[in-house]
């Protein structure tokens, strides 16, 4: 579809502005009065109730966003399955209509639907798209793409290329040159700058961007996994954090035309799949500190601004209570894990792997352990709580072993997937004991259907309180931005 | 504390009426209007936000609960604990007042706080409690006694005879005698018809039961476990169900001072302890068929009653995601389960146990536990999802000779006692292994930190949409009451 725009010389993306129909909302909204000038949707991928708590109780203080005064709650299924994914759900926030898994902006019937970032640009608004993930993964791309699956990264990267957007800010691009496909559509990033984007990925110059420098997409210079910005514990301080980001396209952003910022926290839910409490936290308070820019800026506005910050499906299944642990919670055992699963397994246990066959002991790996996650081997295990029993040493043994001969975990034994998801078993294993210390359980390495919460603040945010569904939330910022979108758009 | 009382000649309950200052309420409800006459305020012990969207996904339809117009988030932790007890929440959401896990009507230094029930006596309304577990348990007690722990059934039990409260209903009493206490007060039962109750324990008395009949305590034939109500599951039509005790209840309770009605669904909470989705998930529907009482009995009056139906914590850790199906959901295999875990244990697995020793085998035990549970031991675990993979069927060899060899689970092996809780081994690897297949997760035996969902419809019902702690569900309360107690009494 892409390319049969791109043939008559037309993007995809301009081709949708001129199928939508903008007209003025009709309900109650518009009865009352103004609408939002400055739209903020703020997505902690992952990111469900029990995240959220848990984050709380790590920190001993309460989340900015659990602060702000509407707060509801929202429902999350898919339109063809009960346990959604990032791409279904973020076309429902972006664009109010239920699709189908893997669908990206378009419908069951694939026909393209309008989002608010192409609804706002349409209004004369600036747009920016901020991600902690590749920018081009299924929550950012939801907002200006239109492909039947998410896995579309070319015809994704094009769309962005040619989105007319403002600022995209945080990962990197998947698949720019259409290495993958089957069809290369050209150079992603090549058109970006023929479309007047400039490119940045190191810090200072990041940081010293302004309004002046027209559009820009930016990237951090260290992309851990799969195009993605690090986790926030991994991070130093030549990194750009995604508050940071927040920040600068909040400042890019900002003209009296007003503009649609949608920023996504996305790895708290890879943390989550991977059942890495720690990873997941921390990454979930970088997101709040993000809630808490885009707060300061609704403060200078506070009668022109909505700011929404929403989950798209919590991931794990994360509770707050483990049978291990009974009533009890240790949520500060969590701080002694020092890097993320993924720092362990791609730097220190991949440099353990290559070490000489004779010193690739378990007793080598144990003081590796302690110093990661703060696991013990010896001690009083009623006295200290980092002690392992003997039946979660043995558990490590067992992961230690698999790890070292290369069983991958991802594999057709289902009582071994139980154990370890397609995660490495030495590292999927540390985490899980690391969280049973803290009181915590996990009993998924995918998403789960549990609902999310919802918090609002500004123009119109009563409308979130109450039970609704993901849907509901782009058909109200939608109400409140005082447009309605004909949801269907002939797609030609 | 109560006994001082008695000596003195006056109950607990009138000496409390005596210190409770009744002022009207400050806060911006008393300008905005009238103050609720009929006060309905229901708890579902054990249910949290993972139980309700269960048991949408599990009937197909949305729980009557989830269509009230306002809808909320609430904490629950206890005053010396992030995960709460009963106890504790009890008091917390009958009289705003944190306190300490299990103490029932009193704050963290032993002062009796005033609950919504007596205060609303005190206004000279009636007053109702009922629940499907005893009416003496944590939950129903924290309304009107004021004890230091929730064990002081028979301290529980005088303070109930002596409430001066209207209607009891569902469970029975555990310790009416004192066959538990050092220092008897002597029969609660007693002292009840003395103190005017009529006492009814059969269903056709219950059924026509009127006005008339003045107080009344009155349980179910049949006390399954503790002096509970059976699960909705193993009810027969001699039951009284949930339902019945909350339409009678109102009835009883209907005059024009108006009433306070407090109905606990008690036994979501045992079946999430046992990791028994099956019996959760029917309790949960019996509860909401309660609520559908109740909001019939609002529309009748819809000016003059507030309906708020919260729940006190979560209970298991139950999630909606398990590893083993990834993300597809099965709810439906949970109704091949036919009876409780309860009923299992005391009934199936007892008559079995008490056969010749030759005849109490394995092969034995399948077509049982198929009949009982829908688990299949013969056939392609592809095809039919009821098969159970080898890996499973021997956790159910394990815990069958667990079962059979009498090893109780609650015992001092950390890694039995995460297999099995406190519970039969064979019951608890069935309701597990059950819930895996529907695609749900457990991760405690116990209680978890997770907020709840609080819903309400009528008057001052906007109160209750946002984000707030189980002590605030109290103090709207009282506000929408129009009294607003000291929650400190002077204890003397």
């Amino acid at each position: 579809m892409n390319s049969t725009f791109r043939k008559r010389g037309l993007s995809f993306g301009m081709a949708l502005a001129l199928l939508v129909s903008l007209v003025p909302a009709q309900a109650a909204w518009a009865k009352s009065g103004k609408s939002a000038k400055y739209v903020i949707l703020m997505i902690g991928d992952g990111m469900g109730i029990p995240q959220r708590m848990a984050t709380e109780e790590y920190t001993g203080k309460k989340l900015v966003m659990d602060t702000l005064p509407a707060q509801g709650l929202t429902t999350t299924r898919a339109n063809d399955r009960f346990i959604t994914g990032s791409a279904a759900s973020a076309t429902a926030l972006a664009s109010g209509k239920k699709t189908n898994i893997n669908y990206i902006g378009v419908d069951e019937n694939f026909t393209p639907v309008a989002t608010l970032a192409e609804l706002a640009r349409d209004q004369g608004k600036k747009v920016g798209i901020v991600s902690s993930v590749s920018i081009d993964h299924a929550t950012p791309a939801a907002f200006y793409a239109h492909v039947k699956t998410r896995k579309m990264y070319h015809e994704i990267d094009v769309a962005l290329a040619e989105s007319g957007f403002d600022f995209f800010g945080g990962g990197g691009l998947k698949d720019p040159q259409g290495k993958k496909s089957k069809a290369p559509l050209g150079d992603a990033i090549a058109m970006a700058r023929e479309n007047g984007y400039k490119i940045v990925s190191d810090k200072k110059t990041f940081m010293n961007l302004s309004p002046r420098d027209g559009k820009v997409i930016a990237w951090n210079h260290w992309l851990q996994d799969a195009q993605a910005l690090p986790y926030a514990m991994d991070m130093g301080p030549g990194d750009i954090t995604l508050p940071e980001f927040t920040g600068k396209a909040i400042e890019m952003l900002d003209n009296k035309e007003g503009f649609f910022l949608m920023v996504e926290g996305g790895k708290i839910d890879w943390a989550c799949h991977a059942n890495d409490a720690t990873a997941s936290l921390e990454n979930n308070i970088a997101f709040d500190k993000s809630v808490q820019v885009a707060l300061d800026f609704y403060r200078k506005h506070p009668a022109d601004t909505l700011l929404v910050v929403t989950g798209d499906h919590e991931c794990g299944g994360l509770t707050l209570g483990f049978a291990g642990t009974k009533y009890a919670s240790h949520f500060d055992v969590l701080s002694n894990q020092k890097v993320s699963f993924q720092k362990f397994t791609d730097e220190i246990l991949e440099t353990f792997k290559n070490r000489k066959a004779s010193e690739t002991t378990f007793a080598n790996m144990k003081p590796i352990i302690q110093a990661a996650f703060g696991l013990k081997f010896e001690g009083d295990a009623k006295a200290d709580p980092m002690v392992l029993k003997p039946f979660e040493q043995e558990q490590v043994v067992d992961a230690f072993n698999r790890s070292m001969n290369g069983v991958l975990a991802e594999n057709k034994d289902p009582e071994l997937y139980i154990l370890y998801g397609g995660y490495d078993p030495l590292a999927v294993t540390l985490t899980h004991l690391l969280s049973q210390k803290a009181g915590l359980g996990w009993t998924s390495y995918k998403h789960t259907g549990i609902p999310v919460s919802t918090s609002a603040i500004g123009v119109g945010s009563d409308r979130f309180n109450g039970y609704y569904d993901n849907t509901d939330i782009a058909l109200k910022i939608m109400a409140i931005m005082g447009i309605e979108a004909k949801v269907h758009l002939a797609a030609q």
